[in-house]
């Protein structure tokens, strides 16, 4: 069996949980991870909580490979992330010197100065190492497999973009979608049937309701391209004897 | 103290993890529960497996208030939700007969007909309350404290607002929204040292960039309406003090 590697996310941030902001980051990091072998298989919201967060770190960096965080990483008393992955390490927090030759760097001949409150983006866990930032200075960092983001999405991206270099993936997950113009429920017991007959395919069914008509679209998931080509070929067939019209879309446009 | 009545969401789905649908209910449900009192403290989003699904349910539903779940409640072979809740609560799957009766209600003289597939979501975990679905006749279902919902926005909308009254919230959280043109390492120290006279009030910081301007928004959170407007006037003195033209944003549109 080819090897299957895995991640996760831990979104960072009360105005996630209170609604007022509609996170942007987990289709990003699962749509990388997904290009690059690696399988998003959980995400967790969290408060902005020493305790809370801590926990979820080290559930999670004990279960996957990769352990992805956004958010909490500025300036103000609400940025708790670095103390609380090193809570969850069991390692003091240090202001890192080469975080504070960046942040120097940045705000050297700008605008704005370096204070109290920006030179403490450079403390971290003691042993992280950091990750660029680009857009503004303050770096990210990582400890072992957990890397930690900002969550303002143009930087997250950026300090993703820097580190997936590190991120060793395996078989890629390739995909096919088929959409057909059948109800759901009309096609359970042959969709089923047909992923019993093809190991190491998933089908996922995704029922939609548009414009007064509805539809299905079937996304075949393997690592095995030609297994996924002969259930693609199966499942069409078996929509075809059902009567519907089934009709593959474009994976490029479908993304992930 | 007032009481705190809390709550957690687990979103179930390959299609979100694999990046290919933004989740669309978090948000929502966040609204809708901060307007009933009741504070969302945590989202989990778990892989279309039993084992993951039922291990999410048993964590949270120790923890918190109330628990809901989106996704997974349709016809087909990978609809696993009712089965892993049963499992999570140790109770067999039964076929539920109120719930059968509003599936024949709903297909009765329509287009589609009633199937196994079909018939499949009436199964449920012994002894669970159904959840009125006006869409698409299949009924949610809950147990306990745990609210099990359709992962189609419109479906999952209409069966929240159906279980809402079910639902008894605590002192409902206040929150205020100042923007101000000023970066958020120069207003550090004055946002922490305003938070710190005003116990129980939370302030959120949430920096932004928009056509090469910076600026943060700082939201007060507080279920107490007196505190609140003291730390808000409070606020505004200290960024005018610091140079920043502070606005009052309108909640009424910044939602949550």
């Amino acid at each position: 069996m080819p090897q299957i590697v895995t991640a996760a996310l831990i979104v960072i941030g009360n105005e996630i949980l209170s609604g007022r902001t509609r996170d942007a980051n987990l289709q990003y990091i699962a749509k990388r991870l997904n290009d690059s072998g690696v399988r998003l298989n959980e995400v967790r919201v969290v408060a902005d909580g020493e305790a809370a967060i801590a926990e979820a770190v080290n559930a999670l960096r004990a279960t996957y490979d990769y352990v992805f965080t956004t958010g909490g990483i500025g300036p103000t008393h609400d940025d708790i992330t670095a103390a609380s992955v090193a809570k969850a390490f069991g390692v003091p927090v240090e202001r890192n010197p080469k975080a504070v030759a960046r942040l120097e760097g940045f705000y050297a001949g700008g605008e704005l100065e370096i204070n109290e409150a920006r030179l403490g983006m450079a403390d971290m866990p003691a042993g992280a190492e950091l990750i660029d930032n680009p857009v503004s200075g303050a770096p990210g960092f990582s400890i072992e497999n957990v890397f930690v983001f900002a969550g303002v999405p143009n930087i997250m991206q950026a300090m993703f973009e820097g580190v997936r270099h590190r991120i060793v993936g395996g078989a890629p997950m390739r995909s096919r979608t088929i959409a057909v113009d059948l109800p759901e429920g009309a096609i359970a017991a042959a969709l089923a049937a047909v992923e019993e007959r093809h190991e190491g395919v998933e089908i996922g069914s995704y029922p939609y309701y548009r414009s007064r008509t509805f539809g299905v679209k079937l996304v075949l998931r393997s690592i095995d391209e030609a297994r996924l080509a002969a259930a693609t070929d199966d499942l069409a067939r078996a929509l075809t004897e059902l009567g519907g019209a089934p009709v593959e879309e474009d994976e490029s446009k479908a993304g992930g």
